[in-house]
């Protein structure tokens, strides 16, 4: 397996692009993007577990109901949730989209992002529809870009790997956090692949795999109404399709797997505010789900995430995530080390502190990436989390009015 | 019922004291409490459910297992919690004080506040019992002066009230919020009463009590190793010991309920770095714990406590909060109402936006106490709970160097 360029366009027979259509008031901003399959495709989904659910996402699983997708269209700039006529204008974007690229409103699955609870106007989506159409190509980081909100970087991953001796690819795009207007951080992720494979499998290794990815993730622990995860597979590359699990199903769960825990990566250190990249490790937990409780602890964490903003090494906020996570955790068993590109540092053994540098730590800590290393000494089981420092802009940027 | 004044010391023979020790470097600042009871006196507690627990919580709990306490010796600038002698050091403490109070170290309580993993010298704590105990008097003040770390306010409360024709009092202090070498936002909150009531009726109110109260109470979503709620009772108001449910079990309840409440406001509205104090208040619920779920979720979502920072109203974020609560909800059911001394304002209706005036919503909203109001039109069940917005000063604070 390898990276590739091409993020959502990587595989074949899939084109996509991004306009600017007027959601948005600033004209630099693209506010609408387009994913399409050139022959049909296999697709899955997984949502947001809030009860309050955009009506793009009620729409989107009606036409999945049949492991059927060809297209994905997505504003930015307006939620459409707790709107009235939400489902309404969901469909209109649905048909409006089909009659464009000639095939079935049932084809096409829907998404939109930003300020929740104000009416989303069908006219600017009407008429940047056709242009956005008549546009489509390799144009990933388009796509890319209309779907972002206070996101600063285009986030886009692709591998290239085998499936019975076939070449496949498997890429996608995703955005990160907030609004211009800022109100809620949804999460987008829309994946494409060529490998053919059953809509079940699909749905399986998508439903798999983001129990380890996206769910592992974390910028404010406020779950959004709009999150939503999109995998299109149209079969392009020839390999025999994969309907049950084994050797090609677990080649295909690794590509997914690469390329989500990429595009993971992407959105926790591009959250909103953030001046860090923070990943917690956990090893040595008695079952998976107690290293999964743990990790997602520590980077949940308020008064660690702010004690990371002041590259300060104070591993007793982890210590307490760790205590409060809901973990089977034997304190007395826990290890704690810092890790960057400048270095380790152990901070904690047997859960009592232990001597180390402070400035040595500090050096560590004021990297980009840093990585919080638990060892629950309990096990075998491991798991990761992502998220990112607490800082001034964060409060900012959501603390700023809608108007 | 009424307030009165005292707060730890207004219940009839509680005196109590703080002084500078030496614990920290600002000598203006006290670090060092104590609280004691002329008589014997029951007690009774409740502890953080955090799996990293301080040493002085292991050592309290053994103390009260035979439910009677006559002394609280409570020091901040250090939580003593994660260090490889600090039950050493609690014992060592509750020897001290009771030699110099001519009791037993049994009939004394231990509590610490403070950074986490660093060593806790018994040196300064010593030297400073013997002046702390020989200036006991109705100094619940410079007690509650003492317990404070990040606190910007002292917290007191107390309440005269009538068990069975007898005139009772409860009063207590707490502390809220972190630490000048900003680390764990402990809370400690003291109570005293000269009710009388048997040690299982007295652990009774307070487990039921801080159900409602400082369990529905969030700063930053952290819960600390230190917490820790206990009521002392040393019946001197000479009411019949209240020894099973029924009338006089309730005014103690009613009491106890009025000073915590009130205790937990304090808390919430001096959250370090907080400006507004959030008080949200779930009705039409089908159960309580719904209420509960709702109440807490909507008091503890950053983005939510940031918009409010903002005297934004941004309620979307309110009914996401809600929607991720876990409580049991019909979305299209909801209303939410933003109240503070400038007004009420309606913001949502059966689950979507209704118009109104962003002006005066933001007058509303810059206002120190803010209230939401929620009706899920769904049952009779209520509840509130408290919290506060999140700010610059929360990140200032606890993205500081320890050192």
């Amino acid at each position: 397996m390898k990276q590739i360029e091409g993020g959502v366009c990587a595989a074949k027979g899939f084109v996509a692009n991004g306009v600017h259509c007027g959601i948005r008031k600033n004209k630099e901003k693209k506010d609408l993007a387009l994913i399409f399959s050139q022959t049909p495709a296999k697709g899955a989904a997984v949502y947001t577990t809030n009860l309050v659910k955009g009506a793009p996402l009620r729409v989107t699983k009606a036409h999945l109901a049949d492991g059927m997708a060809r297209a994905v269209i997505c504003n930015s700039g307006n939620a459409n949730t707790c709107n009235a006529n939400g489902i309404e204008i969901a469909n209109q974007m649905c048909e409006l989209t089909a009659a464009q690229l000639g095939i079935q409103p049932e084809e096409v699955l829907v998404a939109s992002t930003g300020v929740i609870g104000q009416k989303l106007d069908i006219a600017p989506i009407a008429a940047g529809i056709p242009p956005l159409a008549a546009g489509l190509d390799c144009h990933s980081e388009s796509a890319a870009q209309a779907i972002m909100t206070t996101d600063t970087a285009v986030k886009q991953a692709a591998v290239e790997f085998t499936v019975g001796g076939v070449t496949c690819r498997l890429g996608g795009i995703a955005k990160g956090s907030g609004m211009i207007h800022p109100n809620m951080a949804t999460m987008l992720v829309f994946l494409t692949t060529d490998c053919a494979i059953s809509a079940e499998m699909l749905q399986k290794a998508l439903r798999g795999d983001v129990a380890e990815t996206f769910n592992m993730l974390s910028i404010d622990g406020d779950t959004s109404t709009n999150d939503m995860v999109v995998v299109l597979a149209n079969g392009q590359a020839g390999n025999a399709e994969i309907a049950a699990e084994g050797e090609d199903f677990a080649a295909f769960m690794k590509a997914l797997n690469t390329v989500t825990i990429c595009l993971c990566r992407q959105i926790a250190a591009d959250g909103e505010g953030a001046t860090r990249l923070l990943e917690c490790k956990v090893a040595g937990a008695p079952t998976l789900a107690d290293a999964k409780l743990a990790a997602k602890s520590v980077v949940c964490s308020s008064l660690f995430k702010a004690a990371i903003f002041g590259a300060d090494a104070n591993w007793g906020r982890v210590l307490c995530a760790l205590g409060y996570s809901g973990a089977n955790i034997d304190v007395d068993k826990i290890e704690v080390a810092f890790r960057s590109p400048a270095g380790t540092i152990t901070v904690c053994e047997n859960g009592a502190g232990v001597d180390f540098s402070e400035e040595e730590a500090k050096k560590i800590l004021l990297e980009k990436e840093i990585e919080v290393l638990v060892d629950l000494h309990q096990g075998t089981a491991a798991s990761a989390a992502w998220g990112c420092d607490l800082t001034y802009d964060y409060v900012r940027i959501n603390g700023d009015y809608r108007t």
